[in-house]
């Protein structure tokens, strides 16, 4: 899940972490470079622990269905526990809501997570559910199992690796900037596919378990291509290269470009995609070509890993593109 | 963490977390009656999964020190875990912060964080950091551990069993009284030792782990004894008798019912004072005995099991007497 600076910190949300929370980090945590924590499990597995919070005004608008901010709730969670190659398990669930959100949205956001653990096989836990006089603030504590040992870190991407995306970029941004009413010049049914992968992420759960033993290095793309790439580049002590012309676009993100080339910054520097970026040993390329037929999801090699530091983004000439956005901003 | 009922419901938190969240509940988290759950872990061994919130203006006050509200929020979850027998592992962290928290008050809310990680042998897992432009909220979700299948749970106690409570009843709840401004009519120093028990509970981690194999159920005090041993009673298919002569108190919570007698509701319906409820065989009454004079803290016998349903509570004539409260008030 993308955060936000709290404009009254001058460290900003990296900042914060590597200075207060980075000192409290147990062994598990992985130097809270993962999102995610690994613990002993039962014999020969690991449980991979991840929590993530979505506020009313913040990462949701007050007036979305019930059902929806449910489901992209739990969702940004399994998004995390499928970039480590984990299979769900459970959640815990923390509800802080105003007077405003009565039984019967109650009803309908349970209706949601109903859905969801029925369709990702998982279950509640618990939870904690209390009364504020602010905003809807709703937080998940996702559960999920990995083979001992087996969890794919943002550590792991290697100097001539390639670098690889599940699905199309950019969907999510192009979606918030046409759900706020901005006319993209393309088709209603393209607009609506966009807003809704906006809405609705699509956690690469199949996708993210096969790639185990398989991808060196993998996480979930909340933040953005290049801003995301640039924590993995980082965690693993190289340097990350994208080829813009390759980065896969939808139908309806294509078209949108198309009216306005500009708009490739939404694929490289927009958030909530919620695609997995992962590198892998060239050798691994016609694998993963069968792989993407088989769970009918595309996987495209945007690039390749170096040796050096941060990320270069490449245009079709080979030229290095400036990316505006190196995060994603929300409402 | 004692909850609260939001108007807009007419189901109250009880009849939301029965109508909603119960039909969601994974086998691991016990019917959702424990305010816990239990997944496999190590051989041998299995995990305790717990998560409680507190939200500014609700739970704390929006001057209390920041290190007083990290500790008050890891404490609440690892009572929990102490209620269970379980020994606290690790926490994922969630928070949800104004703007008007700077860097500053931050610092000091993971110095107190830092504090208690060290008293109690845990670490910080993960978590994730939101802005809100609302109230502060903030969770944890603990982990704790436990020998596999020796949990103790709300659903244990059995008729002809003693009931037990650890420390001392009613402190925090005439603490509150005596931090909104009430003249208690009390020392000075009585006064600071019961809004110190109100603002920092002290989990009883150590009484809590020593009981495995001893007490046959158990909880922890938040919600008020006579509600919280209505739980427990309700949990086991038993009843429960709460004997008023027996009740433990502090020599300040004994100077404010000498006072006023009436206060001895503060002891029966008061929340927060997160002492140990638990029934345990009368045979186990001497081994209680040494276990408090070894631990320095009170075991004190304050009633018993008996067939039947509900909450009993007897004045020291033996007369039934009405409760006032059955639960706590926030602020």
């Amino acid at each position: 899940m993308a955060n936000i600076v709290t404009p009254a910190s001058p460290l900003g949300e990296f900042g914060r972490i590597a200075r207060f929370f980075a000192p409290l980090a147990a062994p598990e945590a992985l130097g809270l470079v993962d999102d995610v924590a690994l613990i002993p499990g039962p014999p020969g597995e690991q449980y991979v622990l991840k929590t993530d919070a979505i506020v009313e005004g913040v990462h949701f608008l007050p007036d979305d269905p019930p059902a929806l901010i449910a489901q992209k709730l739990l969702r940004v969670n399994l998004s995390d526990l499928a970039a480590k190659g984990a299979v769900p398990f459970g959640y815990l669930l923390v509800t802080a809501l105003p007077k405003s959100r009565g039984d019967d949205w109650l009803a309908r956001f349970a209706a949601g997570l109903a859905e969801d653990q029925a369709r990702y096989g998982i279950g509640l836990f618990g939870g904690d559910s209390v009364a504020t006089p602010g905003p809807a603030t709703l937080s998940v504590a996702a559960i999920g199992r990995i083979a001992a040992g087996r969890a794919i870190l943002r550590s792991g991407a290697r100097t001539g690796h390639r670098l690889y995306v599940s699905g199309t970029l950019g969907d999510a941004a192009l979606g918030v900037i046409a759900a706020k009413g901005t006319d993209l010049g393309i088709a209603a049914s393209d607009r609506d596919f966009l807003i809704d992968r906006f809405r609705l992420p699509q956690p690469r759960l199949n996708l993210g378990a096969r790639l185990v033993g398989i991808a060196s290095g993998m996480m979930d793309i909340s933040d953005g291509l290049v801003a995301d790439l640039g924590h993995m580049a980082k965690a693993s002590g190289v340097a990350g290269v994208i080829e813009t012309a390759r980065l896969p676009l939808s139908t309806a993100a294509a078209a949108a470009l198309a009216r306005d080339p500009a708009r490739v910054q939404c694929a490289l520097g927009g958030g909530d995609d919620y695609e997995l970026l992962f590198s892998a040993p060239v050798e691994a390329d016609a694998m993963l070509g069968s792989l993407a037929r088989e769970l009918a999801l595309p996987i495209t090699p945007i690039g390749r890993i170096e040796a050096g530091r941060g990320v270069r983004v490449l245009d079709p000439a080979g030229h290095e593109l400036r990316v505006e956005s190196a995060g994603y901003k929300h409402f």
